[in-house]
């Protein structure tokens, strides 16, 4: 009755959301940017997913001791990473401006006049600039998540605040922009689809200078410099967060097309990410059980992470056998790299420099290596690589942006990281870090419960 | 050969899915229709996902004993919601009827003859009703998770099977009628966008009833009344569920458009939505660093989820600056409103009022306050907040139907909570509390090999 | 001012990617296949996140000792499985062939001229190939991870790695081939709409067969043949497991239209699924506190899977009602037939038999009760069921389907395992099972930490 009521006086307009952009049929171009939004969407949705996924891996991998606060630490790092990338970071990245940074873009609004002003590196997309965004923001958060992995179990929460924000402003779009934001690499048709060197390189490089200033845990090695391991505490977790970061990648490269059309070229890239890792898991599993003599679960796990991260800028560039190659190698070189590093005195607790910048690296060039001509000519950028006839351009091209953005990382992350050390300094102290950064830096143990129990046993943790 | 002869006999019709509905090229009403259903189930699933969100939350929040327990309800009062949403809730929510309930559309067919009959206040949208109704039933199923927080560690399992009943067929669809079904707020132009009211306060005053009933558990007050602090068993539990929490909001808020069109409309909505929770979970973090002197991981979880809640509300309505104002100062009055209510003698473990409904109450006179007149027309309900030359009308229509909700969620949910606590009780025995409820409700441990090992030791747990 | 030089060069459709291909308008052909790839991708996202699903749910439901063997070994075989069915099972099932298996397709390119010219029995969908083989292929994993529940706890891991190939290769895409890929089921017109029979039923045969061969694990049996309980070690996992699960059954089923189109029939579909998940979860709540006193937890957890097995065969045939009955008798009888399956001296640790065995073949016959004449003629396949006029026709196909595969899976994994076993032996030393196969197979424990102490104090685990 009331209902009939407000029928009759035409008030139903005033009621319910959304009733004001239904009224015409929609063009295609506005049912196509419905189409790119949601995929997009979706793409982000599950790159910033990936958040969960490094929370558990590094949780996983480390101690019990730590494990609240290396859990925690993600998401005030994901929230400062989202406030500085929208003040500043995203217009560095994408904004009008010259070969090395952007200009405009600041604060984003969220609004398409800003967009169309500012942002013209991202107007092949027909996504909402919102959406543009948050894809970017979770790329940024994922670089910023591997760069902490060198930080873990020692530094200090300040250290976290400070770099984080400077990562996430300075460091990470400067590259960003080199690459996809119209920069001099973009111009040169350097081809890293996805970020092999713009997010993971980057993270992973500033990972390397992190665990190296900070020195190797205490315990981790002995007077005569042999390494000792010291197992993460919960391989559940970890095998939980990698399933969730290969679902990631699946917003993480095929989402990186910014449109669903193109005749499901999105779903070609999901393909060869997917058979990238399989064969990644697969061929580190086998590689750890000929050399250890077992068939080791963290090494399976960082074999299917380096072949995303190497397939991450190839995934759009090469065949779907050439992926499996390209995975199945990542998978071996890092297991390698992982221990040698170790053995050279570098104790990097989650890897990230083996796993994220080892693999980067052979990302980067194996598209250099097994680009074929017809995807390149499909996605518009760089030439067919080595194996297809296109010589060595495409692989200098390709070597000449994985030096410029190592060195970049390399000399900012070390003077920054550098100040805060003679400055607030980066690491906790001996105490604090036996006692664990739990208590340290929070003021509770993130298993309170079983900590305690441990305690009045006697057992050392 | 046998395919060809298949093909010969014209079989193929009859045997491959969907065949039939891919004949003629689809109409642009159809594809809108298709992009929107897309849009609206990844949301929907978003939305249910969330209830692994506040499984592993809570149970992280709380002890050991009661872990499997805790978890473990969260999938029953989900079906149970489920089955009474479907039967009755959904209709006395979205049906037709009068300004305070439905009464029409029960036991939902999927079918949209019933659609077309029943639902006219969800009939701006195009998305089919089998969707519509698994989005909305994830909404009744957050605000039921939410109510159940303030039952933890001590309520009877008979309590969550007829409480969570009465409150999906009752309490929760009526205020969803006033606010969203065509009932009195929706005439009033209330501004709840995605329910900070309908589904957080909701859910959040009928947790305070309960926590308040059921009386604090064993061991959290002692006699001169000063509160003792009974830790979360694992915080990356609670990490987990909180980033999928935040995950699921990018369902909860930019779902609710129901749509994705609107030129990229729910893409915005996502943007706000995102930055509120950033700022969140810093603005808490820093809080609870200055306060306690230790950077308080709860907290910041708490933190964040108060943003959410409170942006929830004004998502729609807001620019992105004030989207992280509002975030932030969820994030600070959930803190302080989560010690004063502790200090006051009311033990409620997960902090339900505090997180939703202290900043369901914020957000939904936050959009009052910070409402822009061009995102008002947009979506089509109420005007411009007090900040924005509105006046203090919109803030009083919020206030209003803040204050209608409030009211009638705890007046319904005190007298069916006395009727259960003076019939068959709200709590369990004092010996089944100190055991656990794990043992005590359903006869196993969750964690059998930790407490058994924790028995042998004769550690108290 | 780079930027604009750029621009003056025409520089621009270098740079960016897909730039290429958003040229032109779309037409309406183009949008819709857009449309279904998105929905499809976000389908087979959804069940190959159902992996997490599983090692959550198996790891959680068994012991401490073999917590990382059991997660770990899920990606492993996931990644097997993945270049196995991209070599030769996808080609198998779903290439053109005869009435028993494909001939064509092997080693997928992920290139539309492959999938014209191998795959007709998937034409009559538009989503790219590439789409289709990740959602066939995340089918072939869920069938895979079923199978492997029967040998938790004491299979050997060369074994994983021989059977997975053998079961991806040989078995499932036999099955598959028979009712969906053109083979004499579906000229038949069996209803299985998204593999009851095809991929729950196989993978718990094939678990069967394991459990029976491997024999009961140590201490499961008394020696009076009465069985032990040896509970899982983590219910919040198991829990986390189980929704996972359903959430990717929101994959699973709707997905399997592999179209967003149909007047919204996907959402239907979606609709059926959860209502049937819902009630399985109550039914088998509420008959685990008639029959044991109290209410189990894992019995809940199996109801859900046990209602989502079984809806999977129905989803797109019956009425709302329907499925809510179907769900909650698959939760019932899989509850008495997991307790009847322990007492007759079946050690199935994960109740992989009970859960997508029982629940497969119900839900197979089900739709033979309760199919639609409209719902079966909107999807093409079949007739209506007994309770719907339809006689005993389709319930007898449906029988005869069950039957084919039953007998079909049994024989092969009996010769598989049999060889396998008299030549390098199914099953762990019992040392080996002592200690768990976290040590005996991997070299290092799941949970290093807790298992330390508790081996420093003296517990037997």
């Amino acid at each position: 009755m009331v209902k009939k009521l407000l029928l009759a006086f035409g008030l139903m307009s005033l009621l319910f959301p959304t009733l004001a952009f239904a009224a015409d049929e929609a063009t295609a171009p506005q049912l196509q940017s419905a189409i790119d939004a949601v995929w997009v969407m979706l793409a982000a949705i599950l790159v910033i997913f990936m958040q969960a996924g490094f929370a558990l891996l590094e949780a996983g991998s480390t101690r019990m001791k730590n494990a609240g606060h290396v859990a925690g630490k993600t998401i005030l790092t994901f929230g400062l990473c989202a406030i500085a990338f929208w003040a500043v970071g995203f217009g560095f990245a994408f904004g009008d401006g010259n070969a090395f940074f952007g200009e405009t873009g600041f604060f984003v609004t969220g609004l398409e006049d800003q967009a169309a002003a500012a942002f013209s590196s991202l107007s092949f997309s027909d996504v909402p600039i919102g959406i543009k965004f948050l894809f970017q923001l979770a790329f940024a958060g994922v670089s910023l998540a591997i760069a902490f992995g060198g930080f873990a179990e020692r530094a200090k929460l300040p250290v976290y605040f400070i770099f984080g924000i400077l990562f996430t402003v300075i460091i990470y779009p400067i590259v960003a922009h080199w690459v996809w934001g119209g920069g001099w690499l973009s111009k040169l048709g350097m081809q890293d689809f996805a970020g092999s060197t713009v997010v993971h390189l980057q993270g992973a490089t500033a990972a390397l200078v992190a665990t190296i200033l900070l020195k190797p845990r205490i315990g981790k090695y002995n007077k005569d410099k042999t390494p000792n391991l010291i197992p993460g505490h919960n391989q559940v977790l970890s095998v939980l967060g990698v399933i969730i970061l290969w679902i990631g990648w699946f917003g993480f490269n095929p989402g990186s097309t910014l449109s669903a059309m193109g005749d499901g070229f999105f779903g070609y890239i999901a393909l060869t990410t997917n058979m990238a890792a399989a064969a990644g898991a697969v061929a580190a599993l086998i590689i750890s059980w000929m050399y250890f003599g077992k068939a080791d679960i963290p090494s399976m796990l960082n074999g299917v992470l380096a072949a995303l991260v190497a397939i991450t800028a190839a995934c759009a560039f090469v065949d779907a056998w050439a992926a499996i190659v390209i995975g199945a190698v990542a998978g071996i070189i890092t297991f390698f790299t992982a221990q040698w590093f170790e053995k050279a005195g570098i104790d990097d607790p989650i890897y990230a420099f083996s796993v994220h910048g080892i693999a980067g690296i052979w990302g980067t060039l194996s598209t250099g290596l097994f680009a074929t001509p017809e995807l390149s000519a499909k996605v518009g950028i760089g030439g067919a690589g080595l194996f297809y006839g296109g010589g060595f351009h495409q692989l200098g091209v390709q070597a000449l942006g994985l030096a410029g953005a190592l060195a970049f990382v390399l000399v900012l992350s070390f003077i920054i990281l550098s100040i805060l050390k003679a400055t607030i300094g980066l690491r906790v102290t001996e105490e604090e870090e036996i006692i664990g950064l739990d208590l340290s830096e929070h003021g509770s143990y993130g298993y309170p419960e079983q900590m305690k129990k441990a305690a009045q046993n006697g057992v050392s943790v």
